[in-house]
């Protein structure tokens, strides 16, 4: 398949939401046009999009809700459990392991880890934090496929190296620094000062 | 100005990270190169990113870490204090509410709101928890620059109007709804679920 841009995924999860919302409130059918009003884009990139996986849709008829839903769900892994394990048991990785609308898409939080002896035994929502040392055995026997880093910015890379030397395949980063992977490994950041930085540079350019 | 995309703002909050690091680290000037290879890009974007906002560094000299650092914060707007409100004190709220990584870079979080009458009143981080209802009037008193927005998707575009009608020019928007909001408002979106999607995109499609 070609490479499809990260810009192309975001817009088919936003798509995918837009679709689950028509279905639960009856709708069978809608046009790109209506898919494209919702997200902010046009039709013709719509269409663009779901171009990559194949064809969709009528002439002149839309596309079955229920039908592009499930073909979206397909295309982005959503059929299939995903085992996730949270690496820092912080204010903002204990909030992670609590929050419940992962496990709703299918992103089970199987382990949580802390380097910390003092937070090691505790539990957070049911799971109990394990120490980071254990990792690499405990993912031999709890496979695991992606990685949530909420770990101060120094440890960052020490940290994804120990995953990806683990085998995981897949890593969310919430740590300020820019990691370095092999090739293999699926890297996202969610960067919340950067995000900040870019409203204050909205602000101050107009 | 011409209009800059938002992929140039992310890297040049990227290349002030880096600079600051190089300034920790006591380097005097780098070049594009050396940038560009922290970054993971190449020094000609590195030079076209630069470029938008005038003249850097001297041919073959390379930029100066402390000049470049100066020059981006400026341009990101990281010289004065922006004042933050953060609405919804969950899980998510209460966590950024007491993530100490924000005030660092100059967003001063001045206020938490909340709709829920069994949690206004309560403290976060040392900041009472307002009700929502008062938002507008306090906002006169105490204006705010930045409203972030961590409620649920459902009241998600209620609570945006709601800031914008108080004058509010920029949205940091956690819940999993695409916001419409006039063209003068700025918005930047955290999502998780969608970024964790992008992995399962990712390991599913190889």
């Amino acid at each position: 398949m070609k490479r499809i841009a990260d810009s192309t995924v975001r817009r088919l999860s936003l798509y995918l939401r837009f679709l689950e919302d028509f279905e639960k409130r009856g709708i069978g059918t809608i046009s790109s046009d209506e898919l494209a009003a919702r997200g902010g884009t046009t039709s013709a990139q719509v269409r663009k999009d779901l171009s990559f996986f194949g064809s969709f849709g009528k002439r002149g008829l839309g596309y079955s809700v229920a039908e592009l839903a499930a073909r979206l769900r397909q295309i982005l892994g959503l059929e299939r459990e995903w085992q996730v394990i949270i690496i820092g048991a912080g204010k903002i990785g204990a909030a992670l392991a609590q929050y419940h609308g992962f496990a709703q898409r299918g992103f089970r939080i199987v382990a949580v880890y802390d380097s910390d002896p003092a937070k090691v035994g505790r539990s957070v929502d049911g799971l109990v934090i394990q120490a980071l040392d254990s990792l690499p055995d405990e993912v031999k026997h709890q496979p695991a496929d992606i990685a949530v880093l909420a770990v101060p910015a120094t440890s960052a890379q020490e940290v994804a190296d120990m995953v990806v030397k683990a085998g995981i395949r897949a890593i969310l980063n919430f740590a300020p620094h820019q990691l370095q992977v092999p090739d293999t490994v699926a890297v996202k950041a969610v960067n919340m000062a950067m995000e900040l930085e870019g409203l204050s540079f909205a602000l101050t350019n107009g």
